[in-house]
């Protein structure tokens, strides 16, 4: 066993289900949420409010098994789950880039949220840099 | 239990020691390597050579335990671990965003790695947009 992964808080969202997270490639996340870090873990968070973005890792806990291949949403081939961010991988992590907005003790409200409420968040990191943009290319995804 | 990790594959880097990895905030991570994806996992790749840049979530799998205020290479006073990069985390997960250089089959050449030689990777995703420069607060890393 490589470890095992335990939540160190949850996503509280507007998302009472998966169906009502806007989806597809290119989808803007625009709702707000509060990450709910355990007691145990809040001073893990001294001097986060300084950051402007965050990374959260987080559980696709409502997944069961994984597909090699998937078609995301409103596509018509499939790809690589490793070209996607389809739920159904290997190891159930998500990643998403959240703004941090204000932080009271250990809530941190968030932009950007694009999980169910109740999700175990397994991480936090700050995010630092940026590729510019001018120098990405996406893939089966395009401009 | 949330779930249960696994390799996806290996990165096969320059470093031999973790003590060989260039260290600290703002570090560029200059080296090669490549991604060796697990023939059980190989279809999982199809398409991914259309980006230009891929996040690899990967394990510190030399980390035992974990602390909740660390202070980085170089740094003289502590922050909370989810404000930093440092290994020794809740979930030992670490992530790096690489650029893929080329694809050989169920090997990936990147650029920018910063693991060590026979680390287990856990997933590999798209890398599709970013924050911009401008818009970035870089916490107790200023800017």
């Amino acid at each position: 066993m490589l470890f095992t992964p335990r939540a160190i808080g949850f996503a509280r969202t507007p998302f009472k289900e998966r169906s009502q997270i806007p989806k597809g490639p290119g989808t803007k996340h625009e709702a707000e949420g509060t990450i709910e870090v355990l007691e145990e873990f809040a001073e893990g968070l001294k001097d986060i409010e300084g950051f402007s973005h965050l990374y959260l890792l987080w559980v696709f806990h409502q997944q069961e098994g994984f597909e090699l291949l998937a078609t995301p949403p409103g596509q018509t081939e499939a790809h690589g789950v490793f070209a996607t961010r389809a739920p159904r991988r290997p190891n159930p992590i998500a990643l998403t880039v959240v703004e941090l907005l204000a932080r009271d003790d250990r809530r941190l409200r968030v932009h950007g949220v694009d999980m169910v409420d109740g999700t175990p968040i397994l991480d936090i990191k700050p995010y630092l840099s940026s590729i510019p943009d001018s120098s990405l290319r996406r893939g089966w995804l395009g401009k």
